[in-house]
């Protein structure tokens, strides 16, 4: 199942997508919630009533895909947690290879540094080294706490495409990278939710893919995660407890912006894209921040 | 004006406290929410009309203060902002002398690792290195993008006391923090929200002191913060708006378990207090996580 977050009548509505077409279920259903989040605590991450709704929806309820003002699949996610290091060759260009971590390397993001596909990310007036990352987001779809690696899957309820926006000046002026990963609206995320069952398991064997101004700036294959989903879910566990709606964002492949020489940093005018295989393409133009 | 969150009737109140007492605001006005971010939104942080509701509060509810289940004097924050290093003495203790930053060090934790005043603060399973961070804690009031020195105060609704427990093997097993600043229900986190006006402008000159079974492990004055809350309001809100409800944590002392020789961290059975000048005294028992 493929879900989109849009927005029409300046309301937030919940699509399923069927082929070239979008099904309103908010025109089927007036109160079903917009946000994914909020549907998939209610069910217990079982998402089964949507297509039952979509089989209902009359033609008026059909929008085509083409002209869709994207919202975020999720409306509002809960924890947005975050993985740094998590390829070998980023980890080497990032001149992490005399230290390479023996345990996942989380940060967080909040929600006001998100942004929709085809909606703009931001390059802010405090710096201009923008960078791009691409990640195979997670959706959870159960509470766990403390799963092994037998379950861990079990909380999955879907995949998206994500961009890391990074702002590396700021990520990079103290030990703590989270303040320059939250910028406002600088971290693309979208445009589906394809739910676990539509992926392999644990989103193995996806290629993954960056392109800026469409040159190929990363490309690789989720095979190549160090913390493999199963093994970074049961340690993430150990210390927080998962909700429905929460996010993890696996971690980037090489080829970042910053690693270049001479670097290159996202511009006004730019097009940033992100693809992973069967999840999605999300692209977002780059808008210089007004005051 | 003090403001308490607490549980009655297996629901969530708010409550202003007079004395040894409180006035229940929901036995006022049932429509209230109990979510102080969610009042604050909806006043752009005016909260004289919960003044105005106490004065027509009937004597039933009144309640007393002694024993009142507490809950988050903020039900639902937004994002939750915290600073490491912001006292010289901390940062000397932790040995980043030699490179002091230059610049607030930002990490973020998100709302299952708060609990309340009274409540249990959780030492994992996962390591037995929990130690405590006695911090003043600042709740926004209004949305706010690039403050400057002269406005910054304007988005300050109010204070609170903070317990940063921090699950020190974790927070340093890699180079990012968030992880041992995140495990579930290890930052106190209360007892009351004190409204601006009764605090001195910009949390200044606040004793803070931190007591682990009665022994006054830390003891400062919040004037020696590195970076004071208007530097630090300025610079954060370059690149992040903040929100109505949004916290933010400003820093701790020195005197942390973990610098002691030996170190002390906290155990089954301890009680940590934290007692900010003005603001209250939090206070919480330690219960070893149970699986």
């Amino acid at each position: 199942m493929k879900l989109v977050g849009f927005e029409a009548d300046k309301k937030l509505h919940l699509g399923l997508v069927q082929g070239d077409t979008v099904i309103d279920l908010q025109a089927v259903d007036p109160k079903l919630p917009y946000d994914l989040a909020e549907i998939l605590a209610s069910t217990n991450g079982d998402l089964s009533s949507l297509a039952d709704l979509a089989k209902k929806a009359p033609a008026s309820a059909h929008r085509p895909l083409k002209g869709l003002k994207f919202a975020l699949p999720v409306a509002k996610p809960g924890k947005i947690v975050c993985l740094g290091l998590n390829y070998m060759e980023h980890v080497k260009e990032g001149r992490y290879a005399d230290n390479v971590p023996k345990f996942p390397t989380y940060f967080l993001r909040v929600i006001s540094s998100l942004t929709p596909h085809n909606a703009p990310m931001i390059r802010p007036q405090a710096s201009d080294t923008f960078d791009y990352e691409a990640e195979l987001a997670l959706i959870v779809g159960k509470r766990a706490k403390h799963l092994t690696l037998q379950n861990a899957y079990s909380c999955i309820a879907g995949w998206s495409s994500f961009n890391d926006g990074s702002v590396r000046e700021w990520q990079k002026r103290t030990t703590q990278w989270d303040i320059g990963k939250n910028f406002d609206k600088t971290g693309g995320f979208g445009p589906y939710f394809v739910s676990a069952d539509d992926v392999p398991a644990g989103g193995k064997g996806l290629k993954i893919e960056c392109r800026l101004n469409g040159q190929v700036m990363q490309s690789d294959n989720t095979d190549n995660m160090m913390f493999p989903v199963a093994e970074t879910l049961v340690d993430l566990t150990k210390a927080i407890t998962l909700e429905p709606g929460d996010l993890i964002i696996t971690g980037t492949p090489s080829g970042v912006g910053q690693a270049r020489k001479p670097p290159v940093f996202m511009k006004n005018g730019d097009t940033c894209e992100i693809e992973i295989e069967g999840v999605g393409l999300l692209s977002n133009p780059i808008v210089d921040e007004k005051i």
